[in-house]
């Protein structure tokens, strides 16, 4: 966690964390971007080209528990990156996730972005089943949403 | 565009957008959330239960387009709005996704996030086909990537 020791870093870590030693330079990795609160680097497993993910330095398990003000300061980084890897990658288009939690595949537990350029033809195929919702269920769901953003 | 004139939103829409239209209240929705510069509803064509969607009330045609402070106001909401729909659907676990431009299937080219429950055994998959970088495309991405962020 964070200490007043000037030479602890200002936050949270977690030891056995690969991206956390990779903030440290304990790991290497293929840096595209850093500043005090953020970096961002090629994920070594791309699933499209140009596969590149931002974190924040700081460990947090994921877009569910991340302080508002980290979640904030890497959504003022992410349509520049986003840009910026459209750009190297020579795409138009991207995905832009993050996956919280074991149900939604996340693979490493310390938040972290996707940014996913897309081509025509690049063989990635992202499924969309869309479904329905009964006004009845609709219903029950913003209320218990929106009791819980109150 | 944003104007002068008191009776105009103080954000930049478009007439023909259906999430402008939402944003207007000429076009119903299931409304979880709203402030002075977000919505959040639910996807009428939900691909998992609880599919939500959070939108800049602003039209910017994706992540790629928005401003920096809109996309940071956008990441100050999206950690307790993801808490608020995982904690409605039950779940402990979900996608936060953006999808920029067509060949990343964006659907309304209305900057949207969606925040997708996850629970084990819902029947949706994700495809996560991990693949390699080359040292050397590496090193080009992040010279690329690199020149574009400074």
């Amino acid at each position: 966690m964070a200490t007043s020791v000037p030479t602890q870093p200002a936050y949270p870590t977690d030891g056995g964390c690969i991206f956390c030693k990779i903030v440290a330079g304990q790991i290497p990795c293929y840096k595209v971007y850093e500043d005090a609160q953020m970096l961002a680097f090629l994920d070594i497993g791309p699933i499209v080209a140009g596969h590149t993910l931002l974190i924040p330095k700081g460990h947090y398990a994921s877009i569910l528990d991340v302080p508002e003000a980290v979640s904030a300061a890497l959504g003022a980084v992410l349509p520049r990156l986003a840009r910026a890897v459209c750009a190297a990658a020579g795409v138009a288009a991207c995905h832009v996730l993050t996956n919280a939690g074991a149900e939604a595949s996340q693979s490493v537990g310390h938040l972290h972005y996707h940014i996913l350029p897309r081509r025509a033809g690049d063989g990635y195929h992202l499924p969309w089943p869309a479904g329905k919702v009964t006004p009845e269920r609709a219903a029950e769901l913003v209320r218990q949403i929106s009791a819980q953003m109150r």
